[in-house]
């Protein structure tokens, strides 16, 4: 067989691999957004069926023969093809080196794990979830070195998350990162923040909210003709194709400014998945590339845009506009002062911007511990609150606030936090950049999102899957990744903002 | 291999399929319920691709060695994986032998021919049509010829959308019908229905039109908590799983009937899909048998409990109180004459329960004489035109109230009309026999739909598509279908509306 004939086959391996994507993320919406109540166990037999059906495909002999006179003939590929030879490369060496047998046992775990920690987080008590977390870090464990890594045993994990993501590159971030915040906080914390913000908590209509949201995404970017909007109670994005795009926001009376940047966050996931090239359609490179770029455009969005000044220069009497009773007394200054206060406290999922990272580098160092067998599952909760002391100054009061808070691992999801952070940090060494390049500041004062858009368009959203993380970092910004950038926004913004 | 691996392969086959069938019935929904605008393009795709990959699993080599095991070995399956077989091998047997190429060329005219009716509808002009419907109907016949037929080359198309229907027994059944149609319905045009029906074109707020649908469909059965009700253009109903069955309706703000009716009709159809047994989930027999029996049901709702004096004397004061203005001067004789008026006229699916099955006879005349060469594509206009002048004496004015008004042709959907009359005759059918377990006035007079539900359960829904239409018909009436009471119940009732 010729090898155009052999691109067509491997081509369309990937097309039905797409449509069995598409279906599985709209029977994902509907279990997410309101779908029949009682439908609930056919949706999640069917996600089942095409997860095993996806699972043949990859590893089967059809794909292993593309594979292989692929990837004997890559220099007469084109670039999309090429990439799409080596994302699958990659996947098919992860899987076929884990026994069958053991990757059906550890995802029957993992359905049970997930049961087991929601009802020990319920009961505050770690004990009950302890056993089958150790079960899954050992599988963890044992697939890593099934699969084998180069320098460190954390390493393939991290990298399945964020492509080339290291050990190596992450021991210096956090360390710079750390460095920088932890003083800085110290100094935050015995400043007083000499504004009103009392607003943060009343009361604002949900129904308001709502209307409010839609129009900031829809000023911001989003395409209504190319996706939806829904409600949920974890909000989140799902791009099924670059034009259907669905997100949810929560809305809570009590608090506005999270309903607001919930909104705002996702709708930055939405924007860049709808921006891809078009011809990347049904080649598996029609989504955001990798968990770290994708928050670097949720934050780029939620902090950078809709949390900086010059955005609510402009913006602040539209959101008047839509409460006025409740805003009557609330100045921009106070509102931005608002949503921008630094606040130590236990929950990451609540955390401002600059004591969000400290929240990841005490997951990150605990998960590198726990893969060099540094610390035992009983020994969790005590590290855990040891680094919380040491860098938050909190004593975690109850296993619901500490150890159990996070769903992650209860799906063995190990490797995947340290993204929120680089994303955040690879966000503003974009934005460095983009600042260069436009008028950041003048265009949001004006209310133009137009320029900055097109620049995340041209650097970024377009590119799908099609680079890698530190290609598109690198032609964007013509540095590789360098924790500089993130260290010197967050000393500015909160130096300013605390007068320090 | 031994029969139970084999019987264990077979089923997972199903599954599959099953599978597909939910990812194409969802994207459907999304297409015509308001999914993003420009999300077209990418789901016309993605369904192309389940319905290739499904069609390649049906005849596929692994299916084909199924059915030769299962079919050696018929005494030793269950009732449910023998009717599974049954199925599939019917079906295997009609794909295979058309030949691949030729299955492609006609999906494509298919493809084509729509738009072309499209636009000769939209130009009153069937010559536009002309050649394309002639080469939809070559294919027809040269597909018929493939398959093989017994008696009449008719059949195996009537066959299709009606398991076991035949040119013989619609022959019979047709003339019984217009022998006591056609007179009657000369009575009643030279009779005035002694009523104020004025209503019927008077203006109902949609909103209220709305939330008495909702209302409606719930009292009389459809289960919200297992599915979903939206709007469209085109009602239909979409159960893509027992437990998720979606509907539309669509609203007239001056014809609040049609509204009413549509719901009625469509929750009947959701009925009968919600009812059926879960044990035959993913069994590919979780969905209505036929297109008769489903349209019997729609039918029972619509008709034989919605239209009739019963139902309204008792629900008749809840649609007042949602229409207190609009209704003040209307008695509930005037309501029950208005929505049972007979009335002649051009188009199928606006016509009256006494007019509907003649719209039918002159389809199925049409499509018989199409099969037997008995009429060229040239002359299909003017014996239509004959026809409407012969049974309802009406002069057709053009193509489009004419020979263009249905989509069913241009997609080559020929032996489907029929099962709309059939359904309705199974209806009555069942209505006999469903009004001597139960006191059907009695219940209906007092709002109570519990026992004509569970009647219908127990004799008609539960089954789904394990039971042959003849073998549910026969078990819920111990007669085999017989048109004298669909007669019967046309002439009773339209005599005693119209005093004659």
């Amino acid at each position: 067989m010729n090898l155009d004939k052999k691109v067509e086959v491997f081509k369309s391996l990937q097309e039905t691999l797409s449509a069995f994507g598409v279906a599985r993320s709209l029977l994902n919406w509907d279990m997410s957004t309101g779908g029949s109540k009682k439908g609930m166990n056919y949706r999640a037999k069917t996600i089942g069926i095409f997860t095993m059906k996806a699972f043949e495909i990859t590893t089967s002999e059809a794909m292993k023969s593309c594979l292989d006179v692929l990837g004997a003939n890559l220099d007469e590929l084109d670039e999309i093809t090429r990439r799409m030879y080596v994302l699958h490369k990659k996947e098919y060496e992860k899987i076929i080196k884990i026994p069958k047998e053991e990757a059906r046992a550890y995802a029957e775990l993992q359905a049970k794990s997930q049961i087991i920690w929601e009802e020990a987080k319920e009961a505050q008590d770690y004990s009950m979830f302890k056993d089958i977390l150790g079960e899954i870090i050992d599988y963890q464990k044992k697939f890593v070195e099934y699969r084998g890594y180069e320098a460190h045993p954390y390493n393939p994990l991290l990298d399945d998350y964020e492509e080339g993501m290291t050990v190596e590159i992450l021991d210096e971030y956090f360390e710079n990162l750390k460095n920088s915040i932890v003083p800085l906080l110290k100094d935050i914390t015995a400043t007083e923040l000499p504004y009103n913000t009392s607003f943060l908590t009343k009361s604002f209509p949900i129904e308001k909210q709502k209307e409010f949201c839609i129009q900031l995404m829809e000023d911001l970017g989003f395409d209504y003709d190319a996706g939806e909007v829904k409600e949920s109670v974890h909000p989140f994005t799902n791009g099924m194709n670059i034009n259907d795009v669905r997100l949810t926001v929560r809305y809570f009376e009590n608090l506005m400014t999270s309903s607001l940047f919930s909104a705002a966050h996702e709708g930055g996931h939405a924007i860049y998945e709808q921006k891809i090239d078009e011809k990347l359609e049904f080649t598996g490179l029609d989504t955001g590339v990798s968990s770290g770029i994708h928050e670097s455009q949720s934050r780029m969005y939620e902090n950078i845009i809709c949390r900086s000044k010059a955005f609510w220069t402009y913006y602040y009497p539209t959101l008047v506009s839509y409460f006025p009773e409740e805003l009557k007394d609330v100045t921009v200054d106070d509102f931005y002062a608002g949503i921008n206060r630094v606040e130590n406290s236990f929950i990451r999922v609540e955390a401002d911007e600059l004591t969000y990272s400290l929240h990841i580098i005490i997951r990150y160092e605990i998960e590198k511990a726990i893969m060099t067998d540094e610390v035992t599952v009983d020994e969790l909760p005590s590290l855990w609150n040891a680094k919380y002391k040491e860098y938050l100054g909190l004593d975690v009061p109850n296993d619901e606030l500490g150890i159990l808070q996070d769903v992650h691992w209860s799906f063995g999801l190990f490797g995947y936090f340290p993204t929120y952070s680089i994303g955040s940090a690879y966000g503003s060494q974009f934005a460095h950049y983009l600042k260069e390049a436009v008028d950041f500041d003048g265009d949001l004062e004006k209310g133009n999102y137009k320029n900055v858009n097109e620049w995340l368009h041209k650097h970024i959203h377009q590119y799908g899957s099609l680079k890698t993380p530190e290609e598109i970092i690198v032609a964007a910004t013509g540095k590789r990744f360098d924790s500089k950038y993130y260290v010197e926004y967050l000393t500015n913004k909160y130096k300013s903002l605390y007068n320090l």
